[in-house]
């Protein structure tokens, strides 16, 4: 097909002679190829942003509300008459494959900014895909489907409940889609326990937790955050206090996005009890995205625990763990989830999932690793992070760049690189005047150094001859990790 | 591990020895295994619901809520110290996996009740799955994550717009989970246009269109059905009459879940229109799980089109098209999605999309998928399935089985089967006294042979000796589909 000089009538001319020639109906009058608008070829446009090239793209992106910019696409089009006979289009279709996995390779090297564990080997399970597997429903009730891999989901849900500390018959939980179905379903399970509850959480949590707020129609209250980026306890207690007449429902962050700061569950709990808050009156969830699972394993962390009054505790599946798609694990009390549970015959299942059909591939990953890991494995990756972590910020520091880490995170916030292709090529998440690199186990002391030298090297251009001065972001991380002329 | 008859302390000595050995910080305390509760070495329980013992399993099955029953579960353990040199715990996971995978053959093979298509080929693709792929945002606005399959998605996004005629430059969609998520955009969607408007949905609607009216906090107003499955338009015009202050969201079904029937879009609109909602008056979500890529290909079927005043249109992937993990596709107009719209900088990305996190595998499949069949291949895969729909349907009723089959459907409903045993062993999904088949590609004439054969044979055990009577399911299905005493 690609390279091809065959128009779209030539291809519409050889359906219609197939067509009649096997008397079949013709196509819908709508679908014929003919009024069909720019049935192009092929095109492989994926270089730009996601292969070799990636580099040659800089400047400031745009982003614009109300448009859908096409910047690339690998277009769908009608397969010739005789494709199968040519074997062209399969030809056609394992180029642009075998390209974009290269590309994949590339960019894979070259990641640092989100929090996501890119090594991993699921070559064992290779030989599911080709099933489709689909956790009907309620994780602890079948369906009447079959293909389902619920075994496993609830072996990875018993693991996660012990790490927690919430005992086999006391909790419910699911295997997610992402961290944000997790705190989509923590926040509705708290709303439907306090219908009139208002939602506290701090500016520094994942939109989803706000974008929860607005699907739910609940009041939401922005309790402001420590420089560390961890919730300024003293504004929530303010803030309780102005709200006392409604239960509280917290979103507490075990890891914040941005800074990977971790909220103070502890204080939190005491700030709420000391304004009057029983627990009856209030719900805590806990999205613990990345941190959920690192925590357990840093000495002297404060401890995610079912012990505590907390209601929910959501993690993700596709960050420590890594795993090729994402995925998450939702943990409650069983006793909540009956506020939200309705029993639908058609599943034969009960249903207090936000999604109904879920990947049934994400807890067989899950299970994999963990089987494979253990806790102890976990440990050793975990301490590993923080050491090149450590060993990233120090990096940084020494070449006179400002950079933050908080004590228990993995996550190293620095000075924006002032050129998007270094951003892009790096793929770092950035916000406002801030950068960040998550130390992730695939990332070793190799990379981090290849980073470094290269920012190194980037940076003296940008502000050689005094044209430009690296900016103060003291704001964001402190007087005391700022590198600007003036903290320095 | 599984077979040995080591205890947990061994396992634990082995582990406090290694740690000594290498000097690494202990496990926190809480993670001791000798705490754990329950740590059983790996059970094999994969037999009884998803294996070959499966048609052992017999009688009704509860549902019970506030209990999450461990009815199978395969345990995570704690690798032993010295597994990596044995190779123990590698051969236990395969063995599992080897048996589990069986499993899986024999449960695709005996399956007529969920609308998935399980015959597929993605081989091509097991390449990728060494990949974390992540579509994280907008389909159309890139993010600095650069390991995602953006390209891919936007060409199967076009073709679905193509196909449910919306210009290139005028819709937004993106690739979703599964066809719950479509439901709940949609009508987010919606309800952003029309903060105050009522939902209205036939009750034979997918229950996630109700869940979706609880998170929302929406009102809704639940239609009554013909006998089809059909929504009744006479009594959605009064309850339209009922409510006229308020602008109303409606839920079209495109083939419902139990009977298949499609509600009569034009039908919906001109009663909308006649009892004067003007077109900035009302939304229209069209829920097309399964036939909304079933429809464009059936003759005289009316037409579901973005030229007609509808809002948005949802199809799931892992249905027709068929997909190892459930996911769907969301198409809307472009200036809807404004109101739903938040500009999230540390994505680089606005977010409309509900998850966020996007599984950056599923639009590859589905990509792979229409470029293979395009849209004649689909053409002939619908009419394959809905002659065979009629052979099951003749089938049955020529053996005097109550059985109905709507005009535009592959989904035949008949008389539930007196065995829980046989249910499970077909995949049946039930519905009080009715079942139902749905004849996808992947169903022959071979197999549907073989399901009439062995259900005849045991509805003669069920009903012999006049011990029980085939019971009447005149009110489900329509008299004239009705084959008890009475109506025969």
């Amino acid at each position: 097909m690609v390279g091809s000089v065959e128009t779209v009538s030539d291809v519409v001319n050889g359906i219609v002679k197939e067509y009649m020639a096997e008397n079949v109906e013709p196509l819908p009058e709508e679908l014929n190829p003919k009024k069909i608008k720019v049935p192009l070829h092929l095109k492989n446009e994926d270089g730009a942003d996601n292969g070799e090239n990636s580099t040659l793209v800089s400047g400031k992106r745009e982003i614009v509300l109300g448009r859908n910019v096409h910047t690339s696409c690998l277009e769908v089009t009608e397969p010739d008459a005789d494709d199968e006979v040519t074997g062209d289009r399969e030809a056609c279709m394992a180029s642009i494959l075998a390209r974009y996995r290269k590309s994949l390779i590339e960019r894979t090297r070259h990641h640092l900014g989100y929090p996501y564990n890119l090594d991993f080997d699921y070559g064992a399970l290779a030989q599911l895909q080709h099933f489709s597997i689909n956790n009907l429903g309620d994780p602890f009730i079948e369906s009447n489907y079959g293909v389902h891999s619920r075994q496993f989901e609830v072996g990875v849900l018993d693991w996660f409940a012990r790490l927690w500390e919430l005992e086999r018959n006391e909790y419910w939980g699911y295997i997610t889609n992402c961290g944000t179905e997790g705190n989509l379903h923590g926040i509705l399970v708290g709303r439907e326990v306090f219908p009139d509850g208002i939602l506290y959480a701090s500016k520094e949590s994942h939109y989803s937790v706000f974008k929860a707020a607005r699907m739910y129609r609940m009041d939401c209250v922005m309790v402001n955050t420590l420089v560390s980026g961890e919730i300024d306890c003293t504004d929530f207690r303010a803030k309780l206090l102005q709200n006392k007449d409604k239960p509280a429902i917290i979103n507490v962050n075990i890891g914040t996005t941005v800074k990977g700061a971790v909220d103070d569950l502890d204080l939190v709990i005491k700030i709420l009890e000391d304004t009057g808050f029983n627990h009856d009156r209030f719900y805590i969830h806990c999205d613990g995205a990345l941190f959920g699972l690192m925590m357990p394993f840093v000495k002297r962390a404060p401890k995610v625990s079912f012990k505590k009054p907390i209601g929910s505790v959501s993690v993700s599946g596709h960050k420590f763990v890594g795993c090729p798609m994402p995925c998450g694990v939702q943990i409650t009390r069983l006793d909540h989830i009956n506020a939200l549970s309705r029993n639908v015959e058609y599943l034969a299942s009960r249903d207090a999932t936000i999604m109904g059909s879920r990947n049934g591939h994400a807890p067989i990953f899950l299970w994999y690793t963990l089987n494979r890991k253990g806790y102890r494995g976990f440990q050793k990756e975990v301490q590993k992070c923080l050491r090149n972590a450590h060993y990233l910020k120090d990096c940084l520091r020494s070449e006179g760049i400002s950079a933050m880490l908080n004590e228990l995170s993995s996550t190293v916030v620095f000075e924006r690189p002032q050129d998007e292709e270094f951003v892009r090529r790096w793929q770092l998440a950035c916000q406002g005047n801030i950068a960040h690199a998550v130390v992730m186990p695939n990332i070793t002391i190799e990379k981090l150094d290849d980073f470094v030298k290269e920012l190194t090297a980037k940076r003296s251009t940008w502000f050689k001859d005094g044209k430009a001065q690296a900016p103060c972001i003291a704001d964001e991380i402190g007087a005391e990790n700022c590198a600007c002329a003036r903290h320095n």
